[in-house]
């Protein structure tokens, strides 16, 4: 049995509570037998900031480099609401995204069954919701430069950061939409605004012209993103796979997952490109934050960490039966009533991370 | 009685029913003596694209400085999805708004209890909500410059977009919220994304420090866009103003509309500052756009159109008796049972765009 070497890392807020509860999952695995795991942890975010004075230290970066993938649990918080910009906790993650070139983040916003009651929308709109959000992540308007504030000879402040795409980010990333939706239902939207936005002229010219010579066989929409916002409010099961810049699908892909009254069970995972060696970096990482409000008191879903490893089991080992194991021992736990408070309804008596975590790993 | 000079720019799809519903209503307020009208009616959008070759004319543009207050219907559809990027529709009404300086973007999101059934969310989350959301409509990635495609050595291309924000920018857009609120609940949510953004730190700054001057008595929260867009849907009585950028305001505003089941009834108003005079340019026009899909078909809601007068009433020339009078008209058109297609739900018979104006204008 193949071994992998893991990077964990749990970050801040109820990061480490959920990367807890992702270890006695990662014990049962190997028990099982399914998959072994050499794992190692370090620090990112504010936890980095506080004990080495950066939010991703250089160590940890070459760490990072070196693993077959990472699993993040969460970074940010109130306490570093002071800090530099450019040491703030996000900056570890921007950091870690940047270097390890993860330019795919895939973030499915499944409705379960069980939970779709927990949802805002009505119960028809969301009743079996499984989109695939392919979000851009090492473009756009979180990387562009100039990114700076400069002062004006009146005193006042003048705030830049600049938009930026080529067509080799926007293919690839499209590629990695179209491939996906090959393997679903067969259709893309792509969202920009092309009407306001030159990179959404560019974004829609470059995805329109691969569907064209490439994934003729795809169903390909585009839509504009205020519209897609609507839409995906309104009739939410339109969408299959849905491919769009970093800081549109930074929007999207938080309403999606809101949607499915789920947020504490949605994984994501953030992709490099596959090198000679048929390696991929990867980092995998729960959707839902650091959530201070309940950091500490064992409150936290540790589901949305858990399919992180499913996420990392398919996409980075192709170890595609332990990951329908895996999620096979989600969805049982979760039938025989196992739910954290934030899935829990009326129910007396959530359990906490720890405990559900558990009930997940004897499912196994 | 004081007359008001209204420049109508109908525009394309819909917008020309919906004006005509407009005038209905105009030429009844004329009947009761609440209000009276000079009414010129010009070009913009695609049509004005088709009779003069730009999409707003340096004449219209002069109408529109000249007259109190502009009524807009829609812009834009899919007979110019071909044309130049500087020729599209929507560049008439991005010109109309830069070159009146209408920095001012009101976007009530109200459900209406007649419809609360027609929102997507459950009916507890959107009854009785109310939110208006105060959008930056003059700066950010809209207009900011460089804006640009250029070509790399090797072919591909290189899209540009510019975020800019001033501190007067964003000072001026502050102060319409929190004067706003003063009115309403007392609340300001201001949005933005600090965290990953200049313009979003510049933002939170001048909006802490506007409110701790001068606004100490209005309840200021910051919160992040992604996290808003969250929020919206799960809890969306939270709110009740909401001021945020250009961008962020086109997809939350948008959202929130959508969350009411109310889209075609809900106004918009473009605001300028006050001038020497007392005076303020100000453009109002519907939420819903051009829908050229039921274009041309009598289906179009005119309410949203209609609405926009109320707010004109109310902002452009402070006649607050007739812009409650209208609105009640609304309420009890909708309240006697009178529905487009829209918000007819299962009813057999909805009416067309011109018996909804006839309804109003007969309650009025
Ligand atoms: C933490 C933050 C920088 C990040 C982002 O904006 O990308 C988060 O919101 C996300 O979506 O992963
Ligand atoms: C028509 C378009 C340019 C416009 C915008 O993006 O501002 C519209 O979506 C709006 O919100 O008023």
């Amino acid at each position: 049995m193949a071994s992998y070497k893991l990077l964990l890392l749990p970050g801040d807020g109820i990061g480490p509570e959920v990367a807890g509860g992702l270890q006695v999952v990662l014990d049962a695995l190997k028990e099982t037998g399914l998959a072994t795991f050499e794992t190692e942890t370090d620090l990112v975010g504010g936890c980095a900031l506080d004990a080495h004075g950066v939010p991703l230290s250089d160590e940890t970066l070459s760490r990072a480099k070196a693993a077959d993938a990472i699993l993040l649990g969460a970074v940010g918080g109130p306490k570093w609401a002071g800090v530099a910009y450019e040491n703030r906790p996000e900056a570890g993650l921007l950091r870690l995204r940047k270097d390890l070139d993860l330019f795919a983040n895939l973030r499915p916003a499944i409705c379960y069954p069980a939970l779709a009651e927990a949802s805002a929308l009505k119960r028809e709109l969301v009743e079996g919701l499984d989109i695939m959000i392919v979000r851009e992540l090492t473009g756009g308007v979180y990387f562009g430069e100039p990114k700076e504030i400069t002062t004006l000879p009146d005193g006042s402040k003048r705030a830049v950061d600049t938009q930026v795409y080529t067509t080799g980010e926007i293919e690839r990333i499209a590629r990695v939409a179209f491939d996906l939706a090959g393997k679903r239902s067969g259709r893309v939207a792509s969202a920009e605004k092309h009407n306001v936005m030159k990179s959404g002229v560019l974004w829609k010219e470059v995805v329109t012209k691969l569907h064209a010579e490439h994934y003729a066989d795809i169903q390909l929409e585009h839509i504009l993103a205020d519209n897609c916002a609507m839409q995906l409010v309104r009739r939410p099961k339109q969408f299959d796979v849905l491919v769009t810049d970093n800081l549109f699908g930074d929007v999207l892909s938080d309403l999606a997952a809101m949607l499915t009254g789920s947020l504490g069970m949605l994984p994501s995972a953030s992709l490099g490109a596959v090198d000679d060696s048929g390696l991929r970096r990867a980092l995998y990482e729960p959707c839902h934050g650091s959530a201070p409000d309940i950091a500490g008191q064992d409150k936290a879903n540790p589901i949305a960490m858990i399919g992180s490893l499913t996420m990392c089991l398919r996409y980075s080992f192709g170890l595609g039966d332990a990951a329908d194991a895996l999620d096979g021992a989600i969805t049982d736990a979760l039938a025989s009533g196992a739910r954290t408070a934030d899935i829990a309804g009326a129910s007396a008596n959530p359990m906490g991370t720890r405990a559900m975590a558990s009930a997940v790993a004897d499912a196994l």
